[in-house]
């Protein structure tokens, strides 16, 4: 409870106030939120006067606790808890929206007091999810976590999946207020203002629910109260609230939303006028994190020859890197023993999550444990790294540091099929913001990147493979993140073939094949795809004249695209062809699926003969 | 109920055989999921042999059940059924996984009584519920749809998306049959066989719920028979059952997800041997589809000059095509004000599905009615279709028809902030198997578009803006998928600048003032990115030497990466350089975006005088 205990005509006052703010920043904008606000604002009054404990002068500090609005569109209620707490002044809050101003639309960890961006529906409360999971399973932590959410976004499956993970991990510490406002961006909500009907749904999920009305102090007081006197259950509050509530000309109407309000002068009077209440939020408990030993790791090393599946290498080294690095986690989609990430689970039970089949909360609770400093590493196979698309958008905006392993890549799988296939992730990965791509083709190239990843800002991503491919490289060879190996390269080369993961044998045996004929060929290793090596490439057209791309991928977005992109704006792009995966796979052995797509040593030599010889 | 009355025995006898038969093609395979397969056996025999109603010579009849397998890599039990219903030979069961094989590892409409691919986990039962929606709904059809669910999949929050609006849409026709075995790949279930808290979550989404042993033929049995007798909900039978059940050697145990049995011999007689039943099928119920009748649409107008947002168009043009043909149908989620697809909604509100903010059921769903021969589009911002990359993924395995409709694409939206702009749709639409992307620049050109992707097979989407640009083109122009438009072209151009949506106007005003330097360019506006008029672009580029593309999208995959794929093969690649967002946006006024991107026509200008003269 805060130091000051204010009372509740205080609170009364400080939720009007809010509601004046937050009109006042999006009529200045011309655009935005009010109506959404003016819903919660009697909630996060309370919340800011009476029960979050947090330090604006210092947001780094471990105690404080976390706030996440999951309905991020409210952002104009949450700038006038900035300005209510003293953390920014009236004027930078009239920047609202505009150029230059860390208030944003939506908000983004721009501003210091935001973990993560939100905007994207149904996305904070699995990130707290994961923030909360840090502070029951490995921190031990006081901080606890709250969510202002709608209740539109109940519709998203992502919330259900994190109140089953919540449920289950007997997550406390993490409180989800939602603001039954009953109307949604277009209409009503599907249950309106029939929060018994969310009670049904969301204890089912063993929460503990309370039911409020969410525009009464006392209430939502109480409420906070008991959610906070711990049971090993997290909370739903069920508030319900009125949209556009105190301003008669918005008050519960349809066709109200994301617009500023018609008449800003009269609403405020409606409200009572301004006020400049200055809220001294408590201070978080004092509280050190404990600390998490970095040291270099002894990976596992491959000898040349031998045979190993770049998913096994990944494990191993996954493991290696955990004895090294106190601060690694890993998360799994239910599938570690096929990704490998089994080998990390055994050796660190601790600070390994399973996540079960739901991919959205997986890259989520990765998104809050990085949060709290954690370096998370997240495998599923790679198609169902699709599943949570939106998560890793949303990741990027939140300046999230974040490693995904994708594994059983493309159509060397095999016999399972198209499904199960991963044939867009490198499209689907480079169109991130910031994003690093790496698709290593041998064990002692995938420990390496393994490692690497782990010190990458932004999201980095790893594709690995399900067969066995040919170890090439020896174990203390190194493999920067934007480098490329070339192999075999003469000085009559007619042929660069680039390459990478499961392509990188095939093109070998190809360029010998081709040596046979006259057609000496180099490869080139493209093990990191974004950023992909220029240079490289660049030097190779150049010397060679004719540049043929090879991937277990479709021919958008992958790695050919990426190797035209940086060939384009040299003066003198090269005779190129791409070789791709171009029609639906079914399900065979993989040297028949690589036969089939033309992706194997065979079609790669007739490509090169076509294109040096056309 | 079937015309024969099979008796318990025979029952127990036939989900012996189905458990035999998947044992075998697995083992003939040597891959695949034998042990998934013989826990539903008994489930599937009482199906099969009692209560489907399905005429396998004629998958065509309207009448004809639906029957999904949500839990696909149980494709070994489907595939035995159709052996024990005579659909397909001993001969074939045995060419599972096989190359060439239309048994695939997991079920995709390859085979005719496959609706949709699956093998995806969540996915089967949110479709089922649009082919539910359909018979309810739109057809007052006597089909019912079964649909075969995994425990492991309820961590997916499709599925609970699926049951959200199953139940508030009173189902009834819908019957989830729930394989509660209580081993996922990896290990146990959260809940392993407490079927109890399944019943508490899904009942609070207001299905009736029936709790099972699912080795008991006559549990089973009764549990059909209720689930039939239709109480406008829709059923969730949860069957406790055992994975591997009937073979000591992997009943009930850990480790022996996805693998054929070490000793096939011996779990064949542990099992009391081969067995040849044969099961009649009760045929289905005589149904006529009502006529859709389509007739040529009578789109609205723009004159040139007007200042129109394509979505505004988009919205008319939906709307108009409602009109002309009784087989539209549009999906929302929850932004069809936005999206403008609620001027669909007002004209045909009994063909209008609101499956508000979850976008996994709202493309599950698409899919669902595209099965029973409607032809759906589905709208949501550019930016929230990530949200369902899976399912649209899937889709194309499913060989889908599907319009998909992405608003408020790339910085040009404005104050909203990046959360909410699509910047990764194009590189994640094209990277979709035989997809078709759409990005029209003005009002005409959008409403002749939206009636071209009516009979478009495939995914096809178009990408829409937010703001107002001008009409370029008059209503009665043609604008065929993969052509282009060529504006301003002279003899005397050395550049072509290639854009699309919201910079086609920008580059033309970059023409106008490159034109007053003595830079003569012309634009392509290439409103068909996939397929993309190659042969335009290729001429443009020869004629003109240089070739600038613009977009308001990341640089990845979108549409420069498509211009250069269509340039790279060709002999002469033009000089080149794409214009792209490259880095993150904040809030500001779509012209302030436009301009910090650099893809204005000011941007655009300044790039052509670099290219034309380095």
């Amino acid at each position: 409870m805060a130091a000051q205990t204010p009372d509740y005509a205080y609170l009364t006052e400080l939720g009007q106030q809010l509601r004046v703010d937050a009109i006042r920043c999006s009529a200045a904008a011309g655009s935005g939120h009010p109506t959404s606000s003016m819903s919660a604002a009697d909630l996060m009054a309370v919340l800011l006067a009476r029960h979050l404990r947090y330090d604006f002068g210092a947001p780094e500090l471990p105690g404080n606790d976390h706030l996440i609005f999951s309905k991020g569109h409210a952002s104009p209620l949450l700038y006038a808890m900035y300005k209510a707490a003293g953390a920014i002044t009236d004027d930078e809050l009239l920047t609202f929206r505009k150029a230059g101003s860390r208030l944003e639309g939506h908000p983004t960890p721009r501003i210091p007091w935001v973990d993560v961006a939100t905007g994207s529906l149904g996305q904070g409360l699995p990130v707290g999810v994961g923030i909360a999971l840090s502070g029951k399973r490995l921190e031990e932590a006081p901080y606890r976590i709250w969510v202002l959410c709608g209740d539109s976004e109940l519709a998203e499956g992502s919330m259900w999946e994190a109140f089953e993970q919540a449920g289950y991990s007997n997550l406390d510490n993490l409180i989800a207020i939602i603001d039954v406002n009953r109307l949604g961006q277009h209409g009503p909500t599907r249950h309106g203002w029939d929060t018994a009907a969310y009670a049904r749904r969301i204890g089912a999920f063993d929460w503990h629910i309370i039911e409020i009305d969410g525009h009464d102090v006392v209430e939502i007081d109480r409420a906070y109260n008991e959610a906070l006197a711990a049971d090993g259950r997290p909370t739903a509050i069920l508030a319900r609230t009125k949209k556009g509530k105190g301003v008669a000309a918005v008050e519960d109407k349809p066709g109200k939303h994301g617009k500023p309000l018609s008449d800003p002068d009269e609403a405020i009077q409606e409200l009572g006028g301004r006020r400049e209440l200055h809220v001294t939020v408590a201070a978080p408990p004092s509280f050190q994190v404990a600390e998490r030993p970095v040291a270099p790791p002894r990976l596992p090393r491959w000898d040349t020859g031998e045979q190993v599946a770049t998913r096994t290498a990944f494990g191993a080294a996954l493991a290696a890197l955990g004895d090294a690095r106190a601060d690694v986690v890993v998360l799994d989609g239910e599938v570690a023993d096929s990704t490998r990430a089994e080998q990390f689970a055994e050796a660190h039970p601790d600070r390994f999550f399973e996540c079960y089949i739901a991919e959205q909360q997986m890259i989520a609770a990765a998104v809050g444990l990085q949060v709290r400093g954690w370096v998370p590493y997240a495998a599923t196979f790679a198609a169902f790294l699709s599943r949570a698309y939106d998560f890793i958008r949303m990741a990027a905006i939140s300046q999230a540091n974040l490693r995904l392993v994708g594994s059983h890549a493309g159509v060397s799988i095999g016999q399972d099929g198209p499904s199960q296939m991963g044939l867009e992730d490198l499209a689907e990965l480079q169109a991130v913001y910031g994003s690093t791509v790496l698709y290593p083709c041998d064990a002692n190239q995938t420990a390496a990147l393994v490692v690497a990843m782990a010190d990458r800002p932004g999201i980095s991503y790893l594709r690995t493979t399900r067969g066995e491919t040919p170890v090439l490289y020896g174990p203390d060879e190194e493999f920067p993140i934007g480098g490329s190996r070339v192999i075999g390269a003469g000085p009559n080369d007619r042929l660069s073939i680039v390459a990478a993961g499961v392509t990188v044998a095939e093109a070998l045996h190809a360029a010998e094949q081709l040596a046979g004929e006259g057609l000496p060929a180099r490869v080139i290793d493209a093990y990191s795809i974004k950023p992909i090596d220029e240079a490289t490439l660049r030097w190779a057209a150049r010397e060679t004249g004719h540049v043929l791309t090879v991937e277990d991928h479709w021919p958008e977005g992958g790695l050919g695209d990426a190797v035209l992109a940086a060939l384009a704006s040299d003066g003198q792009p090269p005779r190129f062809a791409k070789l791709a995966v171009s029609s639906m796979p079914g399900s065979a052995t993989p040297a028949e699926q690589l036969r089939a797509a033309g992706i194997d040593a065979a079609g790669i030599a007739d490509a090169a003969r076509t294109l040096i010889k056309p």
